[in-house]
């Protein structure tokens, strides 16, 4: 593994996460130029270290670039787009994409960069800006196994946990179970918590115990406060969630997978949508079961 | 808190579970007196400190008696039975029962000790033996506040998370909920990890990943790893589990409460019976799952 | 079956259903005495060709008493109780129950009955007084097969459909098929319902094409009004519904049968008494789930 | 609706359905050209009074033109394709669709209609050509008001139960809503009948006792019978089932309806297909069910 740190490094991309990200392989000793499309933002990485360039075209110069980005249209555009990566003179080796993009701008993406000679990696990260600061991300890369070898030394830098799922979009679908999981897991917390409640036990005493137990997770510890304090200001919202369950139940649909609790919890977020809760956190999932418990009059807190 | 250092606690039961509870009162200090119906197990606490006692009567005449034994019917014996704790000339002042046993023993003998003039604190503990050995068990009590407070220093000597769920019952009906929640995310990872690996994911970087994210929990980790394995061997087999199922159903429906992913759950792990996984460890919901998905042909591990 | 007509019958209990039912036996040119708790309202048999009786142990003497009463207690009260049939000096051949009552009541006064001698078939009746006068009820009994045999053509006199199932309670576990099977009809209703009424169809006429169709029943054509019009006056409620799914579910996990989608109308029933509709009809499912779709601001007609 | 009799009508397909259709059109006493792409199937009309023609565009000539063919393909070649009805130098008045085809191919028909200044109303039908023959049949038909008012009466002909659906493609809703129902009632039929069964009562005592109850009709006579014989040849495979619940699930999401129980019966059809039965009648919900019931070694009939 020692060999790869004399490859010089990109990043493209330095909001809040990925300025956490790049710094994490500055921490680890790389050689990193940077770029972003509000020049000011990389200030933070050039005072650990990195150097800024001047235009997405200069960044393709190094051996592997890393793009972190908002959503699959800017992807596409800093890759495939005018200006972008593929149209550079010089090309990177390697592309590592670690936004959060649909399975088809990834396809797209690969294929372009492929028909270019670049290899490509889909390696989205879990886990808020915060969490990977403190050491506690998780990356799911997925593209050709020789290019994950070589970059996995780096994704390294940035997250304990690092896993390869396989030589195509297999990390996307991955990211997509993770937010199906994420969804059943606060249905399921929803019910335990309004039996417990109904039953005369304080919301909160209930929450810190299945966080004390083996079921404890960090996600149940937050998640479980918004229950407690009926606080949906939303990191992530009802529509949120259904999308990424339209996602997951589109994709196991097509592999003639059936899902019985998954799609349960589709048409309950539908039914927390109905209920007036679109816009606000899934955990307001709560009302609707409340609701149906008696225990509430449809005052949404 | 110090003050109650003072007082003379009793431990009655002592297998692996009950050694590994009254051995941390001994580390934080305690004065502890010990029974068990097999006299030689008491050995490895009186290395500590602990004074054995030769009857449950006897041991009935400190302070507060803890138990821990293994079903409803031997709390019952111990406690109201010929020779139990009630039956002594001295009284304890708390008896502070930690088994797993159902509400309406638990409610017989809180009836019968209170009629004594002794106060019952129900405190079931989640965990193995080897986790609250090494610090990670979670307590949970109910029983009259002021009882729960005198005994709380204590209980947090065997585990760093103790809660107090209400004035009666309500600390069985946590442990209830508890196991409702765990079934519910064993189908929930079932399911993602499915699709997962129909859509080309090797199962162990999917759960490995799970793992590293925030979803991560000790629970995850090992049932994790027996789907990967698809190993059966029971810890706690579908019967066993459709048992817990069928308590909080049943609480849910007297309490009026709808559970959908509970029920549903319920019922999957009946289809698991069906499927002749009755004797085998809850993780064969996978079997079912992967069946359903074509991806088995009938033949279990 | 020409023989079988010399035989006296006995019908206890004239209320506005055994009325119809006993009529039809006079009808069909059987020998009829009847005896009912209020006299006065055997008249109309009376006028018809009935003999009165004044006790029941009198109208023990004939030779197959038929029974329908309101409920558990009554039947058990009827035939065991104090001067009750199975009291009288001279005792009937076969007793046969058509009251709707639990598996428990009847396998304890078929225990009775036949510790006496007495045969007994549980014959219990789908359809309201109006339909049974119009022929189209339905019976559905069990018992032993001769004594079914023996009773059949007086059962065929007063419904069309007549059907056999088994030696001992399965009339009984029939029944509340018969209510699971409606209560999952409805749901289903309520949910095309919507949906078509979400996608600008008026309810009117998606309920008449329905039933136009090869799905049409005179069922969904009564509860499809009810659903056009909003109008839950009950004629069955929902606590009433949810007790045969309590029930039904009850005997599927005694053997072991799981059933996903009458477990999920028994939470969505549930739901509908958590949203205040316990009193009225089911048919009010229909509010659940509009509200879900955001139809409705929790307005119930 | 006397007047309406001298109107000319068309009718293009006829095949088994559009014979009979077309049949009731003439016995009715109205004036009917017929088309068919392979002629010689139009002979039965003619017989009965029918004028044969040569060429679709011929047919055009008429004041209403009705269709029946086979899929959505067919339906957009003989409207808009080459020598299709729109391609005629006369255009009839109105395009009436009685075919099974998709809201995209008929709102694409019909907007081709409009801007050539034919009205279109899309009226498909449900039962099978003997159901139809035999007066049973039944007609939801959509398009503008007028359009419909004056070919009521042609469609009351053909069919007893005709409604308005909506101005549009809502009769396309309809037909998927009639489908979803259907799929429900078949999976709620297996659960209790399941349930009877393994209780001890005949299967076919069972069903028969359904029929003629209320819950009876013509649907549950057929697919009871093919539960009781376990014959699952195909009148409609598991797979095709599956795509009408996929539409029907696809636009309760597009119109934000959820469909609790129309969505676990979806992940129930694909799990019959997961263990084999995707060409066989989706009568074979049963193997599933009863084989979680543990009532079958996995040997489907």
């Amino acid at each position: 593994m020692s060999g790869t740190r004399s490859e010089r490094l990109g990043w493209l991309g330095t909001g809040r996460m990925g300025t956490v990200m790049a710094g994490a392989l500055l921490d680890g000793g790389s050689d990193v130029s940077v770029w972003n499309r509000t020049s000011s933002k990389t200030a933070p990485l050039v005072e650990k270290g990195a150097k800024a360039v001047d235009s997405i075209t200069e960044l393709a110069g190094v051996d592997i670039v890393f793009v972190m980005v908002s959503a699959s249209a800017d992807l596409i555009k800093v890759t495939t787009g005018e200006g972008g990566l593929l149209s550079a003179e010089r090309l990177p080796q390697i592309i590592v994409d670690c936004s959060t993009v649909s399975a088809e701008a990834s396809a797209e993406v690969r294929a372009a960069a492929e028909a270019a000679g670049v290899a490509f990696l889909a390696s989205p990260i879990s886990g808020n800006p915060a969490m990977v600061e403190d050491g506690r991300g998780a990356i799911v890369a997925s593209g050709p196994r020789e290019t994950y070898d070589r970059v996995v030394p780096y994704l390294s830098m940035i997250a304990p946990t690092v896993v390869h799922a396989g030589p195509a979009e297999q990390s996307r679908l991955v990211k997509i179970c993770h937010n199906l999981f994420l969804g059943m897991i606060t249905q399921a917390l929803v019910e335990v918590t309004t039996l417990a409640e109904k039953g005369g036990v304080p919301k909160a005493a209930f929450v810190d115990f299945i966080n004390g137990s083996v079921l404890g997770s960090t996600f149940i510890k937050h998640k479980g406060r918004a229950l407690v304090e009926r606080d949906y200001t939303p990191t992530f919202n009802n529509k949120m969630l259904r999308k990424d369950f339209d996602l997951g139940l589109a994709a196991a649909r097509e592999m003639e997978v059936p899902l019985p609790v998954s799609s349960m919890v589709h048409q309950l977020i539908q039914t927390a949508i109905g209920h007036g809760f679109a816009e606000q956190d899934y955990a307001a999932l709560y009302e609707v079961e409340a609701r149906a418990a008696g225990m509430l009059d449809g005052d949404a807190s």
